[in-house]
């Protein structure tokens, strides 16, 4: 098996060399991810502009590919051609925070697994619930065994075309998860506030700032696995119609 | 009512100006709206580097401001008080080409209209269905009227929470129109290829490149809708779980 390794958090990253090493039990790994850090990037298909890219290292000495595309392109770029073929599991994080509730539809991590859904590859995404106001190095040896734990399993089974898996695994030890639960996308509460300063030539600028998103830890929802210490795994639709209000709108008769 | 206009395309672009001045019929116009073209973006928060905004004014010398961040970024900022409150719509585009199957998981002009639900405000997006290799002037002026038909309907309705329409109208005069169509969102055909170049210096450099994308004009999809010359009208969800697909991962049976 092929498993394309990116993130969205730059190939630098210590999530991404722990997703790579404990992948390569699973099967042959490369790596295509961003040069830099592209957090809440959503999914990106960059055509405005050419996309350079280089041979690089992961720290223990991977040979890894980096480019100035976003996570989205690292993928459609490797699909299209750039890595050797057939890829057959795109997997990429493992992202530092949860990406959970609404974050999915910013989430660079997640978009990269959207993208590999597109080409009708799996697609999955993991990140860690690391806890707010965390200091000092995270550890990704917990998650990088449930990731692949989780993919082991998964692709034992009859999985659907475009499948994308959104793995949020709880920061700790093995021991201290629960399970996994089976999730659907919860309601996050974001917190943003408006913050202005001005710069040294008295000119105004703006932070999209405020206090950290929390969020709906209803039963069922990736909120409340997390808060209860189960992995989340919730499986996502690249189809974003609101179904249940079709037959509503069909009710209001619109006109031209 | 306070309208919130803005675009992905940039302040500058003819399909905005179009919305603004047509959308003046509903109520009072705000425009907040990226310097520069965003499209294909994604859903973007930007809060690595903060934003400025500056006054300018549209081409018929409504006034209207600008800033360095992507659409999504200039709901937020709008809805978090950078513009006068309470808005009680946002609306985005009007788009040059069609936002229609997957597309909408990258286009600017949607997640515009997503940064608002998730503030609790409807957000209307707005494209046209341009044609392929159309030269010259493109005419907003049909998508224009038809988009605050739709608008002010829908407006007299008692809308949910959240609430995010996808409009597609088709190219072309209005009585061409055959009228409006509820649609789901349908199947995009991608055909990228990557086109690999050499620079001066004898490096590589690589463009997503290709054919124009197809899609599926399965009845009841947005494609459909405009191949049969109606508005595609599509309500999005910002919750992309793959609800159909739960069951079957529980029977899954996941384990650590």
């Amino acid at each position: 098996m092929h498993i394309l390794v990116t993130n969205d958090d730059g190939v630098n990253a210590p999530g991404l060399l722990a997703l790579a090493q404990a992948f390569r039990s699973l099967g042959a790994v490369t790596v295509l991810a961003p040069d830099r850090n592209w957090s809440a990037s959503g999914h990106v298909k960059t055509m405005h502009r050419p996309l350079r890219v280089w041979e690089t290292q992961l720290s223990d000495g991977t040979p890894a590919l980096t480019t100035d595309g976003a996570p989205s392109d690292c993928v459609a770029i490797a699909i299209l051609g750039m890595v050797e073929q057939p890829i057959d599991l795109v997997i990429s994080g493992i992202n530092p925070n949860a990406n959970v509730g609404h974050d999915v539809t910013y989430s660079g991590t997640v978009t990269a697994a959207m993208e590999a859904a597109i080409s009708g590859l799996p697609g999955f995404a993991y990140s860690i619930d690391s806890p707010s106001g965390h200091q000092g190095t995270t550890d990704y040896s917990t998650a990088a065994e449930v990731a692949v734990s989780v993919a082991g399993q998964v692709l034992s089974k009859p999985m659907p075309e475009k499948f994308i898996l959104n793995v949020n695994i709880p920061y700790g030890n093995l021991e201290d998860i629960r399970g996994i639960a089976v999730t659907r996308q919860g309601l996050r509460i974001y917190r943003d506030a408006l913050v202005e300063r001005e710069d040294p030539r008295m000119r105004k600028y703006y932070w999209i700032g405020g206090d950290t998103p929390t969020g709906i830890a209803e039963p069922g929802t990736d909120f409340w696995a997390l808060a209860n210490h189960y992995v989340s795994v919730t499986p996502l639709t690249l189809d974003l119609t609101d179904s249940l209000m079709l037959p509503t709108i069909e009710g209001w008769n619109l006109k031209l």
